[in-house]
């Protein structure tokens, strides 16, 4: 929780602004569960999981949310 | 995570944004799972289960949300 | 996912809002399921699951927050 | 669906938007369960149920949003 | 649900603001289950639940970005 | 819930409101629960549990929403 792992929300466009709100949502998982072990042998669970897919893409999207507002929604 | 599949937030119209939100919501899920095949046999599971595809209409309607403020909300 | 069913987010009042609110949280589902025999079948079961419409009500309420900030609330 | 209930977003005060919130959370539920009968049923088992009771809160947290929203927060 | 207790969103400061979307998230269970006396069974059952306690979270987070907006985030 | 640990919404950076929304997300599951022992032993449990791990990172992005538009999404 410490490390200074964000500079920004301004991304230079669309799809990098995506590739951030992947990952403060992997983020948001890590500062309650900091073993890459552990997030990585849960990963493989639920990568196989419908349910837990749609959530883990629902989280992305409030991120999203966030970075697309951030960036005026790289608007030209 | 890095293609560039994900050129603007803007779009013709609000049909398209609508499609661009179905597309975003996808890519949410395709970032853990990357596997097509694997995606392929899970929506045919999930496509059954009626709290699977609430989820999923919550999914992109939180991404549409986004996508339609990129877009002043195509008002004229 | 290719037909043009959603012209427009602007509606003439607060009501036909929140019906368009609704339809845009049913399209949310019939991309994942296009089958109406399908939908049909599960919506006889989530119907009576109280957990169920929770979340169907729920999508309602994202979907309307999309819709009415497109209309600027109606306002007079 | 049809039947003209919603007239205005604007409310007098902030509890009367928040009755106008938890008004619409239950039209939210209404749209896809219609029978009254069902639902007296159903609140009976969720009103129980603490993960229910805090997922009906959710709802109409988020129309509560939209409904300050339209009103300003009610702002003097 | 025809109680006067919300008379204004706007809080003095950051802190006040928080305890009051713990307050709205609270009554948003009240309104659907009156009994005190049920709720307070319940919470004990919840409070030991870890998902419970996240989705209740989750709730005040939607509560307090309401709140937070109303008093413009308290900026000076 | 009566002690003044909130004193601002406006941080340095965006690393430092990263920081603030998961404090944010924690102090809503110390309202419920009050005990750092009973908070200590779910967590352990929760850590574990992928759906838990996904569904507080979704409550970190929500806070996280908040703490970002009162900071202007730090931009420069």
């Amino acid at each position: 929780m410490n490390e200074a792992w964000l500079q920004s929300l301004v991304t230079a466009n669309a799809q990098e602004g995506w590739d951030l709100a992947v990952k403060l949502s992997r983020m948001g998982v890590k500062v309650t569960q900091p073993s890459a072990e552990a997030r990585d042998r849960l990963r493989a669970i639920y990568a196989e999981d419908a349910d837990s897919l749609i959530a883990a893409s629902h989280v992305v999207a409030i991120n999203f949310q966030t970075v697309a507002a951030a960036n005026n929604y790289w608007r030209k």
